[in-house]
């Protein structure tokens, strides 16, 4: 724990009645409470992620950079660290979760290493696991798990990222040589940005329109080989590089085209539809869309673990920017004779603590999505509607906790100033690799917009069977809601129960039920408003369906964001039982008070405007804020420390003690130079002793 | 212009009454009022941006592009171009504001050529130019400008940055030699972060406390040779590479420290303090603090084109992002046949609209920090008070802009997917070097503060002379509107007005006097209010009065911040009448609007609880904020060709029209094989044919 000193150290806040402050934080069982279920693993990952072997390097170029991580991935099959997720007979572990949670890990190594494993086995690998059949698995998986095979997941194209039902590539059956042929029709169907393509692939799983007989079943995925022994494409296979990245440089990205390329009929990994030698189309799934969706939906993990690895990558910044931020010490404030510690400053408690609570909102908030995908995809609870409740969460997710990674990446660097600047203090090329997760795997927005649609899906089968009456009554309800919100006359009930006192709308904000209903409560109106305006879409010619719809686009995404946030505050809320140690828990409560109060401050403008809270209560809001950062002050250490993450892993010049040093040096140095005597004196001070010597001297002429 | 197509076409807005909407936008015009008033320079320069000789390229190691960099700077020498500031007796042009305007420009070709250049020109030449005297003009300034002596500007240490007061290195004068000793007392003392130190440097502007007689003067420059010509460190300099950083990877950061070093006492760049040969210290300035603001006041110019490049690597971003988002397509909703444009998308044009109007306002804002620069340092206008403007000018604008400008390109390359990352599309590379720019020449936070304690300045000294009566006055004018807004008396009045009807609310939010009332009144109120609760800490024990200053520091800020976007704000609005086409000047003040009330949206909820809107108006503003968007979409293309970046600026693959041509060898495509009549139908297509085939044979049978 940290001693307290500077400006923020005057207390300025009085006791909370029969309160004792919490004066010890168990780093060690909120650490294990944050590793959750699949902690063992994590622990392994760690240790690999902590080798100087797999660490990444500044400064290389991308073809060594490339090189090297190439390398770093035969070490990994090595370690046996990345079949967790494929079948037991074939060596692996059947372990769905704690693949994504081992996998998650290896972005404190080098975020490249984790995208082109990712690449591999996460997506290729994954694609001939959940996609094809036994006799793919045996034929297949073997060389693609050992890394014999390096393979590319060709599904986004130049013209189709986010809108994967549009691409152009195209796979016809020719029922005579029984095979499928693949082509790519014109420019903007080209595959491209694929890990793997541009040099290390020698095959891909292409995705394509599916045509036999003259019918085209839409997207399906083929194992298709690209490239000789010798690294040369195979014929009709064209491709180019995609060159240098904002980030992820160690991965070969590239773009692949295919002109009449043949491939054998059972190369369709056929899961959710079989070709017959005849061309005759067969599937278990019969509708074309739910199919489509179906086996999209296989390929989920690669959002659950961009959330995991972002917030990992959120928790290693944080470490830092923090640690830095309890040694530096900058501005004379309290005293002269030493400057004000960083992490005193409101402003920097702000910047950083704040961020650090939505962290653990995240992590806690990453563990249930976890949880989720491996009861779904163990086949614990597996039903449709399990399947589409996680890919609800995973897309409500990840959106927010890649935004939130850059964020926390940004203000640490920020916080840390020109040392935050320099490559050896880590942010800067953790951001740069990072910055692409807010759209791969699903664009951020487009994401939200799923979750949004999900929103007003559910809402409305919610009245699908309702009889009039009940929708009358509550149709009636709303009403009234909105009468007592819009007339403010809850407001006015509320500055009464106030009347000026700031502790008594302090305990208001303070309670969790509290929290709970203002984070629900935006959550459910929003959707209701977007609902009732969207209503009459459904009678409308489709463009002006679409020109309504769109009008509402952004308010859409925004509830979506919230409906997110709110997922991530009953993560956090559920996860304070865990801790039995009654400090702890009531330390990490003033950090879920923290995120969620900075919920509700983010979005004040709206409960002001609905009637949910009065001005005299959202006014005393920021006060409240600002009195937990300082009650959390003391423990921003150990709250970072209970990230787990030791030198290793934060590899960060600034997060060594360094500062300390320096600053017990440069300290050192000022108490000997005062106690020498020989400290020059201050123009100021020897220009009032000249006044007084002159004073003097003319007082004695 | 461009044809409106998509979703967002169909015009959901009725026409308001007597006004005929704009069609036609001057982008010459809008652009020349853009360029201002140094027009032809920036034309220069932007000419000299735009060679390929200067331009950035990707994927050069660090040395590779110290090179480069290092011969673009002899080509700006040859081309003349950097001189402007200088003395015309020395082959300068004594131009400063024209100088700031071209070196702004050459962000366009690489950063790391124009933030090296203004470390040899900018800062190592200017220092000598404004802190030393003919003397020292004639003796280094030459070679300075001709880049024979490549320097460093010696001023950050490892241990302070934004405190410059409080650095270590200390110069004691010998009067026996009449030398200068210059020390590096601790390793918190080194110089870093310096632009030349690390390889190109000969010599060095050091700052570092003047001692003389026993006597600390404080912070002073000195002129100190550090390599000999084959780049070797002189007797007593040592330093070290700052090695990979995050950006500006073509300029040679790196540390230096100082044992014993003598040097000349004429090495004191001595204008504003002189060290006789026997010792005496005399200086102009009586008061060493007044003389320590005074000398770095001079280096302002460093944060005026801060300011300027931001805003141009801003313009060149939308530009690239708004040309791509008006040729891609993603999604059907309109039509089954055509996909839409993302730029028709609402969301899509809240991320860029509302970005290219903040724009708009940071580069008139600009222009307005240009002329008051060019009104002090060619001392057409230089009081104290217009310095103190000057600097509190530039210190509020140069963070809103730096930003902006970081925020800008992170979202135009998540607005462009996976093709925004690659290095080819231009936003990465900026945005890492561009990174810097938030804290180096003042930390951004740092700098608000400053602002902020200008406003609490400026409101102390309105009533410092103010008799009783005055302030009795005033305290009761402010009870008085205090009890109105408190109370929400001014909001009931609102909604009363307002009475539901939404146009009434549109005209009252689009009312030029209105969005400045809003901006104003609320930078006012906060710096009152934060004011009114720090009176007391004049009577406090300093370390009281610091934890109370602490304890408003997010307020003050905030505070800050609010002033300079109102700063902002007028500056757009006083450009306005600049426009003389009535069509383009409606046009730009709908940007303005988006601006104002973006603001204002931004801010909502202190207006809200502060009484200025009422939950009537507050709940318009979203939809008047889309209806801009919408009435600005037909004019996106041309408010980013008003910017004036050409291709040879933009450098961006996805700028270059390749788009387009893919869009429509896709649809030709498309087309084509509709045409022909041999396209596959869809499986849902032919199961309904099937059925309908099954049923008729059964009907047969």
């Amino acid at each position: 724990m940290t001693q307290v000193t500077g400006p923020a150290a005057v207390d300025v806040e009085k006791p909370e009645d029969g309160i004792t402050p919490p004066s010890r934080f168990d780093t060690a069982a909120v650490g294990e409470l944050l590793l959750g279920r699949w902690a063992a693993i994590r622990r392994e990952s760690r240790r690999l992620a902590g080798l100087p072997e797999l660490a990444g390097i500044g400064g290389l170029t991308m073809e060594e950079h490339r090189e090297r991580v190439s390398a770093q991935l035969k070490y990994l099959v090595d370690s046996g660290s990345v079949h967790r997720a494929f079948p037991a007979e074939l060596g692996g572990e059947d372990n769905h979760g704690g693949n994504i949670a081992g996998f998650e890990e290896l972005v404190v190594a080098d975020p490249s290493l984790q995208i082109k494993a990712g690449v591999q086995w996460g997506l290729f690998g994954a694609a001939v696991l959940h996609l094809g059949t036994r006799e793919h698995h045996e034929k297949w998986l073997p060389s693609i798990m050992n890394l014999e095979v390096p393979g590319a997941f060709a599904m986004t194209e130049t013209g189709h990222g986010s809108d994967v039902a549009s691409i152009g590539t195209t796979a016809v059956y020719d029922p005579a040589a029984e095979e499928f042929v693949i082509n790519t029709p014109h420019r903007g169907a080209w595959k491209d940005y694929l890990g793997n393509a541009a040099k290390d692939g020698l095959a891909a799983v292409v995705f394509a329109k599916l045509v036999t007989l003259g019918v085209d079943h839409g997207v399906h995925a083929f194992y298709v080989p690209i490239r000789d022994a010798q690294r040369n494409f195979l014929p009709g296979v064209g491709g180019e590089d995609d060159g240098l990245k904002g980030g992820l440089n160690g991965i070969d990205n590239g773009r692949l085209h295919f002109d009449s390329v043949r491939i054998p009929r059972t190369n369709l990994l056929d899961r959710y539809g079989q070709v017959h030698p005849d061309g005759r189309y067969t599937s278990p799934i019969a509708s074309p869309g739910r199919r489509f969706f179906t086996m999209l939906g296989t390929l989920v993990q690669g959002r659950v673990s961009l959330d995991g690895a972002a917030v990992a990558a959120s928790k290693v910044a944080l470490a830092i920017a923090v640690k830095y931020a309890a040694e530096r010490r900058q501005f004379n404030a309290a005293s002269e004779l030493e400057e004000e510690v960083l992490l005193d400053y409101q402003r920097h408690q702000r910047r950083l603590l704040t961020r650090l609570a939505t962290t653990y909102a995240a992590s806690f908030a990453h563990e249930e999505l976890l949880e989720k995908f491996d009861a779904v995809f163990s086949g614990a609870q597996d039903t449709d509607a399990d399947r589409q409740d996680l890919e609800t969460l995973a897309a409500a997710l990840k959106p927010l906790s890649t935004w939130h990674a850059l964020d926390t990446l940004q203000e640490c660097r920020e916080a840390c100033g020109g040392a935050g600047f320099l490559a050896e203090n880590r942010f800067t090329a953790l951001r740069a690799d990072l910055d692409i997760y807010a759209t791969f795997e699903g664009d951020n927005n487009v994401l939200l917009q799923l979750v949004a649609k999900r929103l007003l899906a559910d809402y409305a089968k919610e009245f699908r069977n309702a009889d009039f009456g009940a929708l009358a009554r509550w149709v009636a309800a709303q009403a009234a809601d909105a009468t007592l919100h819009r007339t403010g006359l809850r407001q006015v009930a509320q500055a009464v129960a106030d009347s000026g006192s700031g502790r008594k709308s302090a305990s208001y904000l303070k309670d969790e039920n509290t929290q709970r209903q203002l984070l629900t409560e935006r959550v459910s109106t929003m959707v209701r408003e977007v609902a009732a305006d969207l209503k009459r879409a459904s009678k409308l010619p489709q463009a002006e369906a679409a020109a309504l719809f769109n009008s509402r686009q952004h308010e859409l995404i925004e509830a979506a964001r919230a409906h997110a946030e709110l997922l991530q505050w009953e993560a956090f809320t559920r996860a304070l039982p865990g801790i039995d140690d009654g400090d702890s828990r009531q330390i990490l409560t003033w950090v879920r008070d923290l995120f969620g109060l900075g919920l509700v401050e983010k979005n004040l403008a709206w409960y002001l405007m609905n009637g949910r809270l009065s001005a005299q209560r959202a006014k005393t809001l920021g006060d409240y804020i600002h009195r937990l950062l300082q009650r959390l002050r003391p423990f921003a250490l150990d709250l970072v420390e209970a990230f787990g993450y030791g030198p290793e892993h934060l590899r960060a010049a600034i997060a060594t003690g360094a500062e300390q040093q320096r600053q017990d040096e440069a300290a050192d140095y000022a108490r000997r130079l005062r106690a020498s005597g020989s400290a020059p004196l201050p123009e100021k001070v020897a220009r009032q002793r000249d006044k007084a010597a002159a004073r003097l001297k003319q007082d004695l002429a």
